[in-house]
């Protein structure tokens, strides 16, 4: 028995346990997925089955064993999405990148908080050198409801959002860089250093904990909303 | 002109400018604390005015100026607060400590929460070398609304704390500990690869950092409540 | 002559030397082992030839040279085991991973203390996250004599067994996680910090070694008793 | 109630809680003491209460309070002993040093120990430099149960005494050196990288630590020897 | 003899060279200053003698021995001014601060500048956290002909500012910060990721060179300038 | 629509933007190009669309779309060079490597700076192990108007080059070496720390970015020669 | 002109340049070899003209070019050697490797000390762990008049022939281990680090250097010694 | 019995052991000093009794029991000299420094140098910044038989004179700079990685031990010397 499924993280978390893909083998992968799977079904739960990290050709294996799999192939996510997907009740992620390349990351968090249930927007490719690009958006940064900026190299866009947003900001730092970027450590100090204050940072390329980040603090308004009513 | 007061901040961001103490001269920090307090009574803004990182010989210097000033000494926060604090509408910030010396860096937290207008709720000492000092304590982790776990030397905490709540959590990793905990860095490292996801993390022992973003949190829950009405 | 094999280190360490199998050509350790075989058989001693980090396509290789070798494919252990395996006097190690994808780790760790001679109990995947994963297989940690612990990620796991055991605990981190991981780095600082005394501490992915001290302590145990009869 | 004391340490863990006295004044200490010593009377329970990083001028503030307190000045432990020390049915620590300069985290391994009823031997100034003065000390190796070896700067000593030793090896490294030494990085690294198979490796300057892992070796021991009878 | 005064740096670099205060005694630094004022004055050369890094204490000191030193406290920089300082022929240097606790560093960057015959402004506090405070100052990148920007905490300001300027940026790192700004380790390693091209970094807190490759790059330009005409 | 790309960086910064070809597949590159083609047509603007870290078999499928592409195969620069390269007004950019293999960084800065319309001279395997080789060629360093020095392994070109020079010297480490060079990380400190003063350090291998600030400081200069006729 | 070989290098150091072979294409290395070659044959000297770090598959591609070249698997080396090599007057090299991985960087050392013209006696596999493998053979220590010592993982071997040797130790950390060896950086700070005082060491896996260097003691030797007579 | 003093290192290494002073009490030291000086009186070894790190007000209390005691100041070094100093044969030890901050190093290796009977010459503050200055002394670089060179900051010192001598070069790096020095450091990478092969790279600021490498090499020339006779 390689592993103790977590079957009641959706009721203590909110968000039921997702597979990590990356070092396991493929037949693993399928086992947990059926698992989940059967579990879902016998007590009719319309959950989401999601894999991260899974790389084209995973998935065509992955298929092979359950061909209603789907997969969002810039986000590297295969998923198992139920035929109505539990609606959230209110709340808008905005998600922004600084470059092209920190787009993959923010398609984990999009993919990841759609199948949560939440509305998401997408802005791409703002970053601080052409500051004109996010002050011409500031539409995204203003109607949000949670902000998630994802940026690689020196990392400051997430300061900068920070400074003009009335929302939670969480920061995505990627390993997207070279040289002194050391594989993101570079946009990692920048935004655990930023001065606009109030700034959650996640570890280097985790869009997936961003979105479920996110999703726990909308859930969290939804919570408060009820008791006060 | 050595400084340029945010003024606005409290409108973009939804708290005031607060002053870095470390650094500065106190003549300096007593010029920014009287501007900040002309302009507050001339906009009628009941907001507070605050410093971190103050030391009790550098308050006693800012009260011979400022003499209805405010000192937390745990915290390390001086503050002017208004007669009536605008009170926030609701949610209950929570903060945990996993050890004794962790203490002053929660403080931080809970006094910019408080001097922000949320109810905030102590738990002290529960870190995982004993475990059951949190799990005889659940209750704490169950009624927040938001939760700011704070630990050094390993930095452990926030990661059990996660795998049991509900609400967003908050890790603060702080520089106590010695040898290969180098300052915070052990403990930072900890919470950034958290296996309990949607844990949002702060830079070292930035308490501050950690409550402004839990009063962020809770405005977003208040705002959306509004839209809904 | 590339190798001086320590022929004595059975007798000096309780534990015959066992070769590193990576950046080693099979040719050199099938010499290696055919010169170790050749020693126990002159020596009439009943003991394991063992060589670590061996692919299973190096085995492929080994195995045309030497037919009677075995090959444990997910510890990637290639050994020569003796008709009757010397059986140690007495002593449970139970070995405990955070994830599936730190087995490998924990089955070097298992292999090696069985070609030892010793009793081995596994439970994989209770990692922090999922706390009750833990608690309710608390008999593991409470009847075993040495426990050794395996942990990627935050390697948060070790501190929690640390803080509910009588036995000596050894701590294994391992190289899984991604960004700030540093492949490994992060669960190594946390677990020679971990606030709960008294836990060794091996090299990343050193599964042999937490073995092999696993055994030199229900050894010691073993010589005590003798000592006192 | 800044500190929430672990009673039940000593039952779970089999040493009671011990007190880490850097960062925290001397009355938070005397309180903890107080509250320790109280509860160890009432259980009539004959344990010891001990702080550890205890300087001599905070020594003098708590004897104020505490008259029959101890104080080890090499160790920097402060300590109230019981009349009759709970006496350690078997086994022997040996501690050596590298050097002159690695006493002070060698006599909190000794100190501890002693403190939990152990029988300890040291040896004092016996590095790799002038290999001799271990060769000739060789029966401190061969006579040990458990070995605590302590070393700064490059750390090897733990290597040479592992490659002779039968029993568990613990190293510990200091914080003793310079430059590239980076307090004590150079020495950890060193023993976590050794080629002698099975050494548990402490945090920098965790003389405490080491001695509680060798209590729980020694303890291991005693209970399979009970059960065997 | 311990120190080498290199009496043809002006010929060779374009400015005399600077005595380095830090780790000197007061009474090498009033030898070097004394030997090079007397090169000065049988040369006729009109230019300064300057030392840096010279804290209040050391200053009196050496005005003790040469009564003309003129002293630049923010700055911390000693020096003596010939009566008519060689004006530059052109160009205007600006130097902007992200907080005012870079002030210091600023400020050994403008004395340095001004020292060698250019025109400076300052423009201090207008980091990326508001970020209007350098929007609507935008008059002093767009004047300049070089810019000089210092920053602590994350660093990001040379990027917006590398964004917007047409001329050469020079970015200085400060070690302003706390937790994982590691000294400066942070703000240096976002300018050198700087996704704005063309931003030449220097070491953490060195004003003084800043000003020095200011110097030299408007230099370059008045030489350009004359090969012209 | 995955990148915005920045049509009015030339107007901003002097030079437009250039596509960084790392992480980005063939068809994002071919999109981008042909915006700004078309853009450059529109706008009858004679500037170079240009991208960098483009591999052989990139440019291969690259070329298929866009037959006019030139490539440039030791700089790995894929550019489309309008008919009328516009002519820079003056200075001389001269770039000197310590190695052999340092040639592709320094052809990144010298390609990038020609098509920017400078005269560029190069210097190759001058590097301090054999100084002569740089003295007996000191014309190129002092005709130049800004010199680029490249340097991997030990970095310590600029040093030597810095403290001969009048010019402005930028100075990129590159992350040719092995072992203890750290992937260019021990080239880098060198040249922050380098005791000849005001060299403007880049990233590492960042050839490119030594290109466009050299270009930034040459215009500086005609802008001033300009202002003052 | 790619390369500027540096020809007089042998006059000024005492040995002919030496090609790295890492990251040049087979074509530079065939014409720096033949220019080398050409050189030699000029001015008659009986130089080897030497390559390291070539791959069999490179060394494949020079020998068509080259027909008379040597190579030397183990130590990656490609050497031109003169029909009479000059001989060296006297000093013995001793080489000595801590484990099997280590005898590649051995073999460079080896066999370049012995292309220039010095005897060399091997030792290899002796490591720490079995002490006794090295006191067995300390003739090899004390004869020798150089010792150079190599050693991976944790790198301890010149701390304890330093304190037996009387001669000159050099020591070559390599990059063989795993985990916290940080491919190398444990053994080179160990070496460092050494308590045995007067040890030299080497860059990482720098067999090479070391066998220049110790050329250079052995040929001041001979200097010495012929100023004496 | 806090140490085992070596009193053989001198028969096993050629120089006696010396007193590292640095965490050891005066009355330590003392201890040591006198145990040194008994044994030598005994057995008639006219050899120096050392002790480096030795504050000026260490010093103070040392001189009261051991009146005889001299005192280089700016070396750190106490020391009792025997009346006739045992002359070494032959050889000359050049020490260069950088900076006049280097100098206290620099002075380390000098007096242990001297007062291991060689004879030395000293040439400070000739660093890279100015090139002519050890251009102008080439002398020094000529006529040594070991050459020491030290230097903080950059470091680059060491290459340049490793290119031009022809005897061994001991690279010893210093503390001595700021920011990215990360208190030497970035000097010590630059060592270890410069292209001029055959240099031996020390601790930071180790000038001890550079002296006694430096003195090791002369020996070795003396002995194969007599071996030629
Ligand atoms: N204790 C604290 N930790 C982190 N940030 C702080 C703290 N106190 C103040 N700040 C931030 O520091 C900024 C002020 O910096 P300064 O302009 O130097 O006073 C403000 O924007 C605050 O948001
Ligand atoms: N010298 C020491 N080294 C390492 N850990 C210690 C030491 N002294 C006490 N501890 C541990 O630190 C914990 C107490 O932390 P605290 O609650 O902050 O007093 C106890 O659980 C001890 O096990
Ligand atoms: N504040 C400063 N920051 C960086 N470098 C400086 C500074 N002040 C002086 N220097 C340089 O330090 C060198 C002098 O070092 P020294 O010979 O030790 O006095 C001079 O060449 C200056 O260029
Ligand atoms: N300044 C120094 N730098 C490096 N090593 C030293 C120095 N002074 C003494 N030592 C070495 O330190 C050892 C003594 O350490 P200890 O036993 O602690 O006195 C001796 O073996 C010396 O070789
Ligand atoms: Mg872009
Ligand atoms: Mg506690
Ligand atoms: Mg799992
Ligand atoms: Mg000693
Ligand atoms: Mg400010
Ligand atoms: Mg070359
Ligand atoms: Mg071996
Ligand atoms: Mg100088």
């Amino acid at each position: 028995e390689f592993a103790k499924i977590d079957h009641h993280r959706h009721r203590r978390n909110g968000f039921p346990e997702v597979i990590w893909g990356e070092g396991k083998t493929p037949e693993q992968i399928i086992k947990i997925m059926q698992a989940m799977q059967r579990q879902n079904q016998e007590l009719q739960q319309p959950l989401p089955v999601m894999a991260t990290r899974i790389e084209e050709s995973v998935f065509t294996q992955l298929q092979t064993a359950i061909p209603q799999l789907n997969y969002y192939s810039i986000a590297k996510i295969a998923a198992l999405v139920p035929e109505y997907l539990m609606l959230q009740k209110s709340g808008l992620i905005s998600i922004i990148t600084a470059g092209t390349s920190d787009i993959p990351v923010a398609e984990e968090a999009a993919v990841t908080a759609e199948l949560s249930g939440f509305q998401v927007k997408r802005l791409w490719d703002v970053g601080v050198a052409g500051i004109h690009r996010l002050l011409s958006n500031l539409q995204y940064v203003q109607e949000a409801d949670v902000l998630i900026v994802v940026a690689g190299m020196e990392g400051a866009l997430p300061s900068i959002v920070g400074g003009l947003a009335q929302c939670p900001v969480i920061a995505v730092p990627t390993s997207i860089g070279y040289g002194a970027s050391f594989n993101g450590l570079s946009a990692l100090l920048t935004m655990l250093n930023s001065c606009a204050s109030g700034i959650g940072v996640m570890n280097i390329d985790n869009g997936f904990g961003a979105a479920i980040l996110a999703g726990k603090i909308l859930k969290t308004a939804n919570k408060i909303n009820h008791k006060q009513k």
